[in-house]
């Protein structure tokens, strides 16, 4: 069991045939969640032999072409390949709408069920939550609206503190009760409280997905402390005026960000095609910030 | 000067790795047509080296996801390029609506005039023309409304016959009527009959596109002779119940039609993605028409 992150496009704007469109898969001890789907995602993600009909979730974050044009093709496979599985959408408003209509022109029904949850205030609450993970949604600022996801991995049981558990004779039938946090009684009918007899579980991963957006630090009570960010750098401080016009963000930003959020790691992407070189997004973020990483079409990130 | 064609996707159905889904570069003299429009176009026209932002014309045969899901992304693309030339659209009832209702939800306007050509009832007769080409558009028979398209290179000048000119003493200002097919009169009066002075121009290419169609006789008339038919085939004889039920074609079906229709050449495509070799559906094409050829993706045919 463990979670990975997967780079299926860190390109901005048009897709080429060396920068993909945004996409990435995070997949949460085996249960898959698509982060953005920009045209051509169903061909990234069986060429990094993904087992994409394992994605439960896909979330959206903006009505942008290079985030969600691959949505469509995806959502025509799966009933092509016969899923039953459901499937949830989390996205803006407007998205159910919008792909309903285009699968109906399309003549195309799904053989599946589709849930879509529309988040018009992204607030930074609670989305939605399964026996895996927890999705919470915050806003991001960029010329139409545009959601963040926070991503976190269900808190695990608590560990038993054997040699704790044997010097005050607790039988095996307490042990689960114990994992599950709750104080007991030992043979003597003495209340133990819980902290005696076990130890913290391990720490639940975090990642936090931001693209697209401008320079925005109210963010950061919704990133805090995650363990891997994956924030936008459009652009280079030689670019900086065009990213305050078009509400994208530089590296230095995201850099800033990453700082002022306290993270363990900062994942670029998003890049502009005029950057051939990319290490200059990765100086400039490194100026700000110490554990950088330039994303790229491939990369696959272990997060334990 | 020439016409060339590029394959640049001949899968059905879902993209894969290997197999592109439906689009192709039909060039006339410069004048670049899309046919159809399958998720990912945009990258392959970039991979073939295709001067993408000369296309002025794309044809959608219907409204299947494998056949015009690339068009949104093409079409903003083009905007993201600063495209200023008009851009015309012909498909079926319906392609308006939907692409217009997907760039208002994206907030993408195009910075370029685009116009729709909705073809409500496609009878094989003329729907545009332009200083290069004909376009016609005839019914096939698919499980959706969906349009063929014949494209018929301009006629050229009638040429010149030298000798009959001189012996005729005919004054240099009298050629260009002569071209265009006037008969003249000659020094002393006589009125000589434009066949005498000229040759015929070299023929029309000509060149047809039927994907997608189950096996349909009543689109010989408005393929008769033509230099080039791509036909769907995307089924080998082993599988002739399902094309019969998705109302798709099988090969021989395809050389049956081009027998039928007289045609110069056949190319196959549109394969579904079950034969890894598909020479069993030229071999059967072939025991049905003389000319074939089998499509693949970065295929480019010279047609003069």
């Amino acid at each position: 069991m463990s979670i990975s992150l997967t780079i299926l496009g860190c390109g901005a704007a048009a897709p080429t045939v060396s920068a993909q469109p945004s996409g990435q898969v995070l997949d949460v001890h085996g249960q898959l969640i698509l982060l953005d789907c920009g045209e051509g995602t169903q061909v990234q993600l069986r060429l990094r032999k993904i087992r994409f009909t394992q994605i439960s979730l896909i979330c959206i974050s903006h009505l942008h072409g290079d985030h969600f044009f691959g949505l469509p093709g995806l959502l025509s496979t799966f009933h092509l390949l016969n899923r039953e599985k459901p499937l949830t959408l989390i996205g803006p408003p407007g998205l159910e709408v919008l792909i309903r209509t285009i699968l109906k022109a399309t003549k195309t029904w799904t053989c599946y069920p589709l849930h879509f949850l529309e988040v018009p205030l992204a607030d930074g609450s609670l989305v939605m939550k399964n026996e895996a993970f927890s999705v919470f949604a915050f806003p991001l600022e960029h010329s139409i609206e545009t959601i963040g996801f926070r991503i976190e991995e269900k808190q695990g049981l608590r560990k038993i503190n054997a040699v704790a558990v044997e010097n005050a004779q607790i039988p095996r039938c307490d042990l689960r009760p114990l994992q599950l946090g709750r104080d007991i009684q030992d043979a003597k009918g003495t209340w133990i409280p819980n902290a005696q007899l076990t130890f913290d579980p391990k720490p639940v991963i975090k990642y936090a997905y931001a693209s697209d957006t401008a320079f925005c630090p109210a963010i950061v009570p919704h990133i805090r402390g995650v363990d891997w960010l994956y924030h936008e750098s459009t652009f280079a401080d030689s670019h900086a005026s065009l990213a305050l016009k078009t509400k994208h963000s530089t590296a230095r930003d995201a850099g800033k960000i990453a700082a002022l959020a306290n993270v363990k790691h900062l994942l670029l992407g998003h890049f502009s095609i005029r950057y051939a070189d990319r290490t200059v997004l990765l100086r400039e973020a490194e100026e700000e910030f110490s554990s950088v990483q330039l994303a790229h079409d491939g990369l696959v990130i272990r997060m334990e």
